[in-house]
């Protein structure tokens, strides 16, 4: 059976390639990371789905905050949502790069053809590492610099929802019975989603978009 | 001052590569790996090196070992030096790869203009993590990757040693003085060098090829 490793956040969009991934008919292999994120519901999220999918093995990486970033530095505020088009403080320098690139040591070990990631360039085009650019960059860089890609078994970085809405992707997703009941989105973590930050606010307008409703509780609803 | 990250591995080349940055009138800011190495020696020769160029600070960076290679599963035997242009069972799968993310990441945070890693294409054909196409495609990946790349001051990969025959490196070192009886080369890792692995027997020929004696000890010299 053919392998992928799966980025898995625990979020929306990573559960959704979770179930792209099982309908293309790949063995999945989640990985998540721990890198020193504001908190751990993230991670419990990804545990979940995970065991929903019933996968053989779920790879946690604990990964060495470097800080920079409002989403690992407890001394940085989370912003509220704005809609313009600078890069937030959200931001983490090199986050995806690293991401990616664990992913890959781990997909040339397991000997995957695939690694999916849930980025998208529509509603996130704050982040330069969420864009098609970069994802064809990187994929340059598994081509040249892996023992697979060089022997012309390249390990192919796939991100179906690159050009997808919010919306689209919830529709795609609940089409492919994405336990999105089981996911987080929310930037602060508390037991409720505060439906305030940028992630919330982004995760509703798509639900909305796509005219269903979302099964994940929130504090407070703009 | 400028600022550049240095990959330090405490071997030759990454100390050749703090040498050349410093002598270009880069602050320096060397970062190391434990990847679960077979031993700590090349950490502790790190630490030596960095602590002669007195710099500011030294990251230190522990990475999970994903396994699948000589030189980070213990169930691996390291080869003798066979000289052929395979992809050597010393391969760690993506390791230059997560090395200059992370290095990438913490470029970003100090705000530096560079990343020096030591990679040759001469002497190491065998990585293919060590050639100019990977370094290419991986500064690719910094320029559409990164707040700094896609804001128009992207950081430099620079690998200065890239098309250097190892003897050209020593020759280059020595002139600026690179403090090469601290570092370590031997895959194995013992208190003195094995004089059998591929690396040290690249070391060997390339004080050879300088003309000028290698200030380490040796078990064996072939």
């Amino acid at each position: 059976m053919k392998k992928a490793v799966v980025l898995l956040s625990g979020g929306l969009d990573s559960t959704t390639c979770m179930a792209i991934a099982k309908d293309e008919g790949y063995e999945i292999y989640p990985i998540s990371f721990e890198y020193g994120q504001r908190h751990n519901r993230e991670l419990e999220c990804a545990k979940k789905v995970a065991k929903k999918f019933n996968v053989r093995a779920h790879k946690i990486i604990r990964l060495e905050s470097l800080g920079g970033s409002a989403l690992t530095d407890m001394n940085i505020d989370v912003p509220k949502y704005k809609g313009d088009n600078e890069i937030p403080i959200t931001y983490v320098p090199a986050r995806n790069i690293l991401f990616l690139s664990y992913a890959l040591g781990y997909a040339e070990v397991l000997g995957a053809e695939a690694i999916f990631i849930g980025v998208s360039a529509v509603d996130y085009s704050g982040y330069p590492d969420c864009r098609p650019e970069f994802i064809g960059a990187f994929q340059k860089v598994v081509d040249e610099g892996t023992a697979a890609g060089v022997k012309g078994k390249s390990i192919e970085i796939k991100s179906p929802l690159i050009h997808l809405t919010k919306g689209e992707t919830i529709e795609l997703g609940i089409g492919l019975r994405a336990p999105y009941e089981l996911t987080t989105s929310c930037y602060n973590g508390e037991e409720k989603a505060c439906g305030e930050c940028d992630s919330c606010v982004l995760r509703l307008k798509g639900f909305e978009e796509a005219g269903i409703k979302d099964s994940i509780e929130y504090k407070k609803i703009l």
